[in-house]
């Protein structure tokens, strides 16, 4: 390889790696900040919006339920959900992490949910998550939210 | 840019891309091998094995009981597991997807649990699971573990 080709390919793979750095700060916080939306949303029990967040051929893991796939069985899930008396959601992560090529990330960490038990008293149950993400048409998009309980 | 040196950059990207999907048809390959053989431990209640396929800073996050981060605990929370009365586990995954740079990656598929209830009687427990693997050392390990049941 003549040395006017080595340097050209010496600075495009270092132009790559320096990109890739900023892109995957970029990509974490793009995520945490659908995240606060997303915890706002279910907060709200704004159905649309909480149900926005979920890509193309997603799934919901909800606990002591089967397995929810496709964005109308999700929107049910929710909406069911939301019916709960008493019902209140709210979730934070904990840790973000964006794989190098900034096409797939995960996120955890922990949510608060209250209901009302059978008889009216209000409940508080808490627990942890795991949402796998996967950037489609330039946005993340969650395409796995699992999550259980505590205690 | 000359056509000797456009040529070039041509022929690398091409052949990284090249590279890259059969590169993640294996990683999903490995993958693949590492659940089988990290059921059959599970079956086999083999404890040493059942936690060598968990990578650095793994979190395990059990339904019903609290998120258990690092070797020394996970080995503790199976090992509590394996001493169910009636205690045995199978898992199979239903979709791997590996992240186009090859250091990320999920998992996802059902889980059979069988152990005894209070009075003895052999109960099962149909579930799911989401597992996130991460690339250490040119190894696939699975950095989260979270899994809840369908009823």
């Amino acid at each position: 390889m003549k040395i006017p080709t080595l340097l050209f390919t010496v600075v495009v793979l270092g132009s790559i790696l320096i990109a890739q750095n900023s892109k995957q700060g970029k990509d974490e916080s793009a995520i945490r900040n659908a995240d606060a939306g997303w915890s706002h949303a279910l907060e709200a029990k704004d159905l649309d919006r909480a149900t926005s967040f979920y890509g193309n051929g997603a799934s919901v893991y909800p606990f002591n339920a089967p397995l929810t796939t496709g964005r109308d069985n999700i929107r049910q899930l929710w909406s069911h959900l939301f019916e709960s008396p008493g019902f209140h959601l709210q979730f934070a992560p904990t840790k973000i992490e964006v794989a190098k090529g900034g096409d797939m990330a995960y996120d955890t960490g922990t949510f608060e949910l209250k209901t009302n038990g059978s008889d009216g008293t209000p409940t508080t149950t808490p627990g942890k998550y795991v949402v796998v993400w996967k950037k489609q048409n330039g946005q993340w998009k969650a395409v796995a939210d699992i999550f259980n309980t505590d205690k």
